[in-house]
């Protein structure tokens, strides 16, 4: 192991090289991309001299998302006291679901998650998780509720119509997971959106009224803090009101924005947090830490045991349930997502984290401000998102992204809302400055005096 | 980002030296686990040599999966150069959604696809993805052929009685995952098995004629290539007649032991693998890879991007749905765990998987044979598996094996099959020699002989 330590080293070197030299790796085309890398597996290895060579190429190939040239997810940047966490889980390679295997790294789980419970008001006998992405949270969330409303489909299967509430807004998986739970697409109510697309609550409760009319069984809302194209804030406080005069489960989406609870100046978008039965947030959106760390909190302690629990006493061999995390997981091995959060929290403190957030918002304003100062731009988006949508020079935002990243000059992806389509540049690389947003803007605008665009559209 | 790398390989150099010197960490009582090791987070951060020092007291306590110690579970030891591709994964933080932000990671995972198909003897259409887990390749299994069976089900939900059929040694994830989707648990039929924990497939009809007599709708049959407690094989082909006749999906579950593929000696106990319509494997088990190489392959092509597919256009911008994997996941966000097999298979070649695999058995087979030669001993194995079940001179399996854990002489699990409790040691750390077999036998027995059992049992 030490000399392969020694190669990836090297290995790294090589990438923060290249990240500096070409923050944009040059595209290659799918249909070019085993011709122009050797990615073949064969019968026989290679020594260790080719394979460094071989995965340098690779590298050098491979998009830079921890660049100061990558806008295009909800996630972008290194911050290296996390990424030191999740190598370091590389080689510890503990499983999550038990004591005996996963030792102190079970406390630490439990640590994360009782800090998270108390910023977000959640009561102190309140439990939570760790699952693979955001979707997965969102479906365990969306399980969680399906067995609290109604019980007897644990044994007996879903032989009724249970119906969902989720705005336009919101991320996709919360229908695709109501296709995977065996409530079926058609039973997800898409509740209209004000300007910021976020939620609109009286339209939310005619929904759940004339489904209960339909005799349909209404059990679980989404709110989303931090819709995914407009980074905007359901307001949770209303949709509560709803939720608990309907007897629904309210679950907040925060996978994008959620992190908002570390800070004291951006909180306020997620007031009423403390009235949901479940949140979740992912900490390698807004607070960097390497893919992928994402969290669920409920009130519902029991609920959570018993949705997810499962007896297997192959497996379940010291120690209560309480420190055997297998007994509130989704699955069964997991790797360990939660010491990347660890050392990053543990290195710079709740205030430390707190800076990470508030920066991007500051970058979010410095970007919006640039737009708004400059008229061949338009600004779709609002205050307090770290979503900056725009439009240049009415240049068609696809085209324009497309182009910037087929000629390697920026990587950024655009969105729509409602009937416009516009460039979404996200501001989530926290390591990022002012001059790196001001470049972002520079270097679109010489590509289009360049006319570099339109060498790069297809032929007419 | 230079200087934690630094702090990165000098933990890595204290882990290595502890692996060593202690192969079992001294296990804390989870009473005493916050008090023994500073786990807190708090609103201040630590400078770093605060938190390397904290750190390695953490490594100093976490259970050693990698050592000559641990025979715990269905994975362990450390392959170094797959290690190296997890390392690197970690460093480039591509999420595997789109070929825009993964670029040749997608070229990567799906020539690990490709190869599996092949060694599969599936057809070349074939297709296939990772997933965070065995449960969860094994849930998305279940879903195909959930909506193959009854596509209304995607749109309309669940309101018909749908059966599913797996063996009773089978991983409790079928059922888990029956409950999930919204079949139900009473809706699995758990089918018998033979004296090696097989499935007996004259009983597997029994139960799916009953089930259509009934009015039900059989649709999934799971079998298992390497059962969690025994390491047994059903018996595809004969299985696969009866899936043939009722046209019910059938999956294999080789989340243990499907690396067989790999070897030319033991690829039989998968005979008939290429009559099923999917199947899975982790390369985290047999493979040595870390946590989690989960990967699913199926002749459906078309059904695993109907069930998993998602109209998500802020997502989905440059190149064809073959090469935006984000169609074919259960999840959005994925990490790429397709780097640190395709490291080891690169370096390797096929062949050197194959000694991976062989020497597994090799191990199993030589501590098979000193049980047998020894009295004190009797097992409960037979030929071509690695969990080798034992009970050593009638200690009950559960008190011995807490004992040696606690007592930081080895680890090492008990199961169960029938009426009888064993234990359970996997020879599936595949850096370990003929040595260190023995070296676990006679640790036991010293252990025994010691009286030290005695003293770590609970006072009477």
């Amino acid at each position: 192991m030490r000399q392969d330590l020694n190669l990836f080293v090297e290995l790294c070197d090589y990438l923060l090289q290249e990240e500096q030299k070409n923050p944009v790796a040059r595209p290659v085309e799918t249909s070019e991309l085993f011709q122009k890398l050797d990615l073949s597996l064969n019968d026989f290895g290679v020594v260790d001299q080719d394979l460094v060579s071989n995965l340098k190429s690779i590298i050098k190939y491979t998009p830079k998302t921890a660049s100061t040239a990558f806008f295009n997810q909800l996630f972008g940047g290194r911050v290296s006291k996390a990424t030191l966490g999740d190598l370091l889980a590389v080689m510890l390679n503990n499983s999550m679901y038990t004591y005996k295997v996963a030792g102190p790294h079970v406390g630490i789980e439990k640590e994360i998650i009782n800090n998270i419970i108390q910023l977000s008001g959640y009561p102190k006998d309140s439990s939570g998780t760790l699952a693979a992405g955001g979707s997965m949270t969102n479906f365990m969330a969306l399980l969680m509720a399906r067995d609290q409303k109604s019980p007897e489909v644990r044994a007996e299967g879903l032989n009724k119509t249970m119906t969902l509430y989720t705005s336009e807004a919101s991320h996709y998986s919360i229908s695709k997971n109501a296709v995977l739970s065996g409530i079926g697409k058609n039973n997800v109510r898409l509740v209209k959106t004000n300007e910021k697309g976020e939620m609109d609550a009286a339209h939310l409760e005619q929904l759940v009224k004339k489904d209960m009319q339909a005799g349909h069984t209404p059990f679980f809302v989404n709110a989303t803090a931090g819709t995914t194209v407009l980074g905007g804030f359901d307001d949770i406080t209303s949709i509560s009101k709803i939720c608990k005069t309907y007897n629904l489960w309210l679950h907040v989406d925060g996978a994008y924005c959620g992190s908002v609870i570390f800070s004291e100046r951006y909180k306020y978008l997620v007031n009423g947090l403390e009235l949901s039965d479940s949140f979740s947030l992912n900490a390698h959106k807004m607070l960097g830490t390497p893919l992928g760390c994402s969290i669920i909190i409920t009130k519902h302690k029991a609920q959570l045991h018993h949705s997810f629990s499962n007896e297997a006493d192959y497996l379940y061999q010291t120690d209560s349930d309480d420190f055997n995390l297998g007994k509130i997981s989704l699955q069964c091995g997991r790797r360990n997502d939660a010491l990347k959060l660890w050392t990053l929290w543990k290195s710079i403190g709740k205030k430390g984290l707190e800076k990470i957030v508030d920066h991007q918002f500051e970058l979010a304003e410095y970007a919006r401000a640039y737009i708004s100062n400059h008229p061949d731009y338009s600004l779709y988006s609002f205050d307090d998102s770290i979503s900056v949508c725009f439009n240049y020079r009415d240049i068609p935002a696809n085209l324009l992204c497309t182009a910037l990243y087929k000629e390697a000059e920026l990587m950024v992806g655009f969105g729509r809302f409602r009937d416009t389509e516009f460039v979404r540049m996200v501001t989530i690389n926290t390591v990022l400055k002012k001059e790196d947003i001001l470049n972002f803007f520079q270097t679109i605008e010489a590509f289009v005096s360049k006319d570099l665009l339109k060498s790069s559209l297809p032929e007419a």
